[in-house]
């Protein structure tokens, strides 16, 4: 499962005429700085820093497409990078080759406040769309809890705390703009909000992580911003009460937007860090939108869930201010995390199981974990079956890797044999190519494997991650 | 563009050795009676019949397995049917060959009520679906009014009447049991709510229409019966009017279940037909699910915006009696507008353009066909931006058949320079595969052939439609 431990890096040195034509024409915005090389080869992960032999920052498209056909032209691997926020080693150069980096692609194109669409270049983050749009009363909701970039929000095929009500990228991007492995310049799909004319490239591209394309331009779909917005926390005796209370409020339909977990060690992480207060006992966090007296009915009637299930009284966030002060310890949560153990990395789990399973998933793996000598706070979107154990391993410590292997691994098999998927948002990156054969069988990773070679015969765009070929 | 007068079937005689290896596997579900070859080789779109040379009843996802490895042995190509109601010439045997009727496979194989979702045999009807769960509570909302397959569904990215409010059925499978071209049978997802592990091979059997594999199983997604359903229906003084009322409903963020257009000359067939004695003005079918509080909000602010736009007061069908009478008026509409001229089959067009250019798109295309001595009454799903014309035409006419094409190609011409779709719902099968190419472009088409090429190298699944290879 090209653990982090056995993993090495095969890198070539760039052929010269390449770095020439490289130069040329992209000439300061070409690097092959170490600091910069550095920087680009490292993710949230917890695997050692692979760097790429050079980075170039796109502007344009076009840039992308003429890096591209050189890639091509020279056969070097090729790969795309945003924010560097993911977690399973997604942007590590495994093979050496160019990282592309998209961030300086970040402007907002269009925005169709009439269609409810927006169209950004691909270094956009969640965060700087959602500013620069709210004067027009739209927001976007996806939201990985990192301020990722929608480009690579889509190669990740990413979701988050909004998904329970609003889908995932999967279900709000509209159309892409993609470069092809031949430096053509496609776009997937019109701005209807439904077609069936052809086969899905836009959602072939949705979670292909670099491999088959590149992402330079998303029309994503955004809604109005609710007229009300109520949030809420709420403290249990236990984390089975807490996902009975999910699995209850799902079950009766409420459209609750978002319904998230922490346990009792990820609120005491949260409580160092951002000096919170909370009660040190697992804890969901609620967040209702609706109109007005839509929200009134649907935090009625999760209280009373909450109240069946032992839940204490709910606190609210009622204004802006408090709101975001809640979701901050939220989104920090990760980081908080770390911080329980100084110098550790995490190894992030991220299964998801229908949620008729997820009391009995997450019970299993509190059992395993409990019995661990690594921390592994457990925190996730539990409304969608899906939940992280942020399992804390000293990276210089073979034994703690290998311990930490050893529990993904058994609580991604927990998550198979329970219908459930090794990976709800994070993607398969390097991590997690053969727990993709133990999900999907040999025959169906070969027909992904048939599409990799079809999109990328010259293997160049992000070579060995996903599938083998 | 494939035209209906264009088109000529190229078929060859099966090989002895197949058809005997046919009869000795399948027995009686074998056929190649006459009768049962006609049956099959015809959809409700206006394409001359082109019927197979044999026909094999699937009971199983085995049936399915044997037949493909068998057409692969011998190349002879095959043909998916579920019930015929397809609008493109989709299930034609443009090449001959054998269709496997699917129909018989029409069991639901699993009700997770928890998990609100349900398995189902690809033979199986969205209404017999929908008998089969009323007693959980549950429903399935994807409707396009046709009573089809949910393998058809599946096939060809439908969507109808509910999509407004539920998406369609790209949003709403959750996983697949396809037979691929080498005969080997795989599942393309787990049962959880969400994954980012590989590529979506949900999504590109989704829309895929039979030309990459067979669908056997679909898991679908399920929802709570609403709390409170109310219908009414409501006439505007013009088309504009009632368009203007559907922007406005949507741009509000209504959660609107349904917002239907019919024509006033789809007004006056239905009333020939069904008695309703409806005002022969343009009119929209509104249904509101939720609360009953939610319920009561959502059709007073709809009331009002129908109110400022000219519309006349509301009828309510508030009994599911009242309900299922006015949906079926809607549902049989497509009937009823055939029976306006005798004798004659529709050429149905399926544009859907951003809901921003939805009034200007439908008013030219109603100058032009009040300029086309064709009737072409109008009706659609106008929440997304969807509309259909049902152009009437004698299929003996060369002249009407080719005024049917000059019309519908002005409508697509004009959807995408909308950046709309040529088809929101009904697919591409042989009618729009000139259009794909003005949609997406040759180098998006040609990735789309590649996929074709991979998935199915021999070129046995249903060869000759969507893209060429």
């Amino acid at each position: 499962m090209n653990a982090p431990t056995s993993l090495h890096q095969i890198a070539r040195p760039l052929p010269e005429a390449f770095v020439a034509a490289l130069r040329q024409r992209f000439g300061e915005r070409f690097s092959t700085a170490g600091a910069v090389r550095e920087h680009h080869g490292r993710d949230e992960s917890a695997y050692p820093p692979m760097p790429p032999e050079a980075v170039v920052f796109a502007q344009s498209t076009e840039d992308v497409a003429a890096l591209v056909a050189l890639c091509a032209e020279h056969r070097v691997p090729l790969i795309p990078y945003g924010v560097g926020t993911s977690l399973e080693g997604h942007l590590l150069a495994i093979e050496g080759g160019v990282s592309v980096d998209l961030a300086p692609m970040n402007k907002v194109l269009a925005v169709n406040a009439e269609d409810l669409t927006v169209t950004v270049q691909a270094g956009v983050t969640r965060k700087q769309l959602n500013d620069e749009i709210k004067h027009t009363g739209l927001f976007f909701p996806i939201d990985p809890g990192a301020d990722a970039t929608i480009g690579g929000m889509s190669a990740t095929r990413a979701s988050g705390t909004n998904a329970v009500r609003y889908g995932t990228m999967r279900e709000n991007v509209l159309g892409l703009t993609v470069v092809t492995a031949e430096g053509k310049v496609i776009r997937t799909s019109r701005r209807a909000k439904k077609s069936s004319a052809g086969y899905d490239l836009t959602r072939v591209f949705i979670g292909s992580e670099g491999t088959l394309g590149i992402i330079t331009e998303v029309t994503l779909r955004v809604y109005p911003q609710p007229e009300a917005i109520a949030a809420a926390i709420c403290s249990f005796p236990s984390v089975q009460a807490a996902v009975a209370t999910t699995i209850a409020t799902i079950q009766m339909g409420v459209p609750i937007a978002r319904c998230e977990l922490l346990d009792a060690l990820t609120v005491k992480a949260v409580n160092l860090r951002d000096k919170l207060g909370l009660p040190e006992q697992p804890l969901l966090l609620f967040e209702f939108h609706g109109t007005a007296s839509s929200v009134e009915e649907q935090t009625a009637l999760v209280q009373e869930i909450a109240q069946d299930h032992g839940g204490h009284e709910f606190q609210w966030a009622t204004t802006p201010e408090d709101r975001t002060r809640l979701w901050a310890a939220r989104h920090n949560a990760y980081f908080a995390c770390l911080q329980l153990k100084p110098g550790c990395r995490s190894s992030t789990t991220d299964v998801c199981v229908p949620i008729s399973r997820l009391a009995e998933c997450i019970d299993e793996t509190i059992r395993d974990t409990a019995a661990s000598r690594l921390p592994a706070p457990i925190l996730g979107h539990v409304g969608d079956g899906n939940f992280h154990c942020a399992i804390l391993v000293d990276p210089n410590s073979p034994e703690e890797m290998e311990e930490a292997e050893r529990l993904n691994r058994r609580i991604v098999e927990r998550a198979l044999r329970m219908d459930g998927t090794c990976t709800g948002e994070h993607g398969v990156g390097l991590h997690k190519m053969d727990f993709l054969l133990d999900e999907h069988g040999a025959d169906a990773v070969e027909l992904m494997a048939r599409i990799k070679r079809a999109f990328d015969p010259l293997n160049i765009l992000n070579p060995g991650k996903v599938v083998r070929v």
